[in-house]
């Protein structure tokens, strides 16, 4: 009788502690969303334009402005290659987006689209110490959206794309890319797959695997599930599996559009068709691209032993680290900073881009991409389930990611 | 013989005087060029871009950026009017050049045209306290000009066009005005013709003339020759005579642009045809915004008495201030920082942004404009044929030309 009340009692405590737990998180999350407000309020917008001369002097104007920049104006339009000695572009990146798949909100257009940029630019300047300005577009349409980045790219360096909803996203970087001589990457597509691979890679040495040995299913066919879809195949992963909102891809679907085309060619192998308990079937790990709540814990149970789980769906993942460990996860990985293990962007788009700066890189290729995931990666010596990914703040990323884009 | 020997001793002074004065000025110029391309090359660019707040720490991070970051786009998805006060859009201008008439070095292109625009945002800064970023574009096509400054546009909260050639800038600026907002300016119009003006109601004081009484010649009918003749016309002078490289405008000339069948409505009003000769007997005023050497000493004789020349070409002036005295001139400006009365746009444009932000307009009108000019002059308390207008760096300019922009 007294053992059953203990018994009774322990579950009931650990009732409200994961209720605790779960509330605490969410009141936090609310907590950031104002003082974010707030704060941007305050700010009245997270960048500034600082001179690196300020004019005081009819002897200063004269060299920063005319009549002495008349001769550098006529220096670089007869040497247009000395433009990224001379100007900002040297240095400096556009941060653009069409606000049609703002973070995890959807289509919240261009003005919805300006903090986040601001934001990315002010991440650009601390941990790659690169200049960034913020481009939002009041269009959403395919060919302007090209032609328009194409038209402002002379003073830029590089081109980070950003919260461009897919598909269009795939035609419009590839199209850009083929226009322009200078590093263009959308980030919500290589940023997340450098990162998703390197903890991947990180992962399967915890729970003791090997990559050609895995099958991984990856939940959502967006511009993040695409392009991990890709580095993961390059970097050697045995089985893929992807899903979209209608079920497993290349399980003889029909009108699928081109990059899920793309997806069959090189996805599910065996050729499976059904939904997402289907494909968890003695899978090694999952990967939530999609959005929260789609995961349960019995989920989980389908899987091989130690199933891996990222749960990548921001700010509420597919499934909260708290279930994912009643399922049975091994490893846990989320978007959120608030867990351990948060894959995102951060970890890799400053040391790309200040690599690709420093190399005059032209062009980010899928090798290039895989080595940058490798050295994150390597950042952590002895990967354990609770630690996969280096910290943001890390100071050795950026320069470990940088010498791998050349 | 002493006293002829004694003449001829210093008219050969006088010579050797001029010629070293002239010698020195060519000098001086030359080094601000090489002064400049020493400097911009060590810079490597004029301005960055500078976070409100570093982002050090995860809280920092989940402020600046995600998950908070969310909060404030969903926000402004929501209530598009509040952009100015929650990001930069507030504070910041949009710089826009395609390069097609950088300074009066011609069409330099894109690249060329960078160091000017990034000069023009340093002074933004440094003069009136507003951001600015350089936007340089690789079309010259008057659509392709303007329907990218429209989708680029939300971002900012003023344009300030640049260093476009005439006639396609007046369509430019016409059309993109009406499609935003927001405040734009065609610089090289509106901004030199705000300091002209003011300059020439000052020196019409020095020389105790009235502008309605005035006959003033405009030696180029390019943006700026055309934006100072409607506003001197607003500005109440009496007999306006504007010319281009084929003579007077509005003597009996056929297949005219748009812009000089618009002069022909309120210039000229005696129709005369001809020349710059024609043009300038018994003219109280000359303004010269064209190209070096047209005008000479003995252009001036013609002129009706205390004649004022105001030679703007830039960096060799129409005519040189020792020239134009030993012509008889009573006031001379150029737009050079190295002899007195320097008209110079950088006198007007960040105060009318400044105000044009502050009060948030969102048209800058030709009222505005002529109370920017008369409130420019006025800052001068006593002009004299060497101060007509106020030095660059005087503090009160910013100010007082913002309190008219509303």
């Amino acid at each position: 009788m007294a053992k059953k009340r203990k018994i009774k009692k322990v579950r009931k405590t650990r009732k409200i502690k994961r209720v605790r737990k779960i509330k605490k998180v969410k009141k936090v999350s609310k907590d950031y969303g104002r003082l974010a407000l707030a704060l941007h309020k305050k700010l009245g917008g997270k960048i500034r334009t600082t001179p690196t001369r300020i004019v005081r002097t009819r002897e200063d104007l004269s060299v920063i402005y005319t009549p002495g920049v008349g001769a550098v104006s006529s220096y670089l339009a007869k040497n247009k290659h000395k433009t990224r000695e001379y100007t900002i572009k040297g240095r400096t990146i556009a941060i653009v987006s069409d606000g049609s798949a703002v973070l995890g909100l959807g289509n919240l257009g261009a003005e919805g689209a300006i903090p986040v940029m601001e934001g990315k630019a002010v991440l650009f300047k601390s941990l790659a110490g690169l200049e960034a300005f913020p481009i939002v577009l009041s269009t959403q349409n395919i060919d302007e959206i090209i032609e328009t980045v194409i038209r402002i790219a002379p003073v830029f360096g590089g081109i980070n794309l950003e919260d461009i909803a897919a598909p269009k996203c795939f035609e419009i970087e590839q199209r850009i890319k083929e226009a322009l001589d200078i590093p263009v990457m959308h980030d919500d597509q290589h940023g997340t797959a450098i990162v998703v691979v390197a903890g991947m890679i990180n992962a399967a040495k915890v729970v003791k695997k090997k990559l050609s040995n895995m099958r991984i299913v990856i939940s959502g066919a967006g511009a993040a599930g695409f392009a991990v879809a890709k580095l993961l195949d390059r970097a050697g992963v045995g089985d893929i599996i992807v899903l979209d909102s209608e079920g497993i891809i290349g399980g003889g679907r029909f009108n699928l559009p081109a990059h899920k085309k793309e997806l069959v060619q090189f996805t599910n192998k065996r050729k499976i068709a059904g939904y997402l308990e289907d494909a968890l079937i003695e899978a090694d790990a999952v990967i939530g691209l999609s959005g929260p709540g789609l995961l349960k814990a019995s989920d989980l149970k389908l899987m091989a032993l130690r199933p891996i789980v990222f749960a990548l769906a921001n700010p509420v993942p597919e499934i909260l680290p708290e279930e994912a460990q009643k399922g049975g996860a091994a490893v846990i990985a989320t978007g959120r900073s608030d867990y351990p293990n948060q894959i995102n962007n951060s970890l890799a788009f400053p040391g790309v881009f200040r690599g690709a700066i420093d190399n005059k890189v032209r062009m980010i290729t899928d090798e290039m991409k895989l080595k940058a995931a490798i050295a994150l990666a390597s950042l952590v010596k002895r990967p354990t389930a609770n630690k996969i990914v280096p910290d943001t703040f890390d100071k050795r990323i950026v320069p470990a990611i940088a010498r791998t884009i050349r």
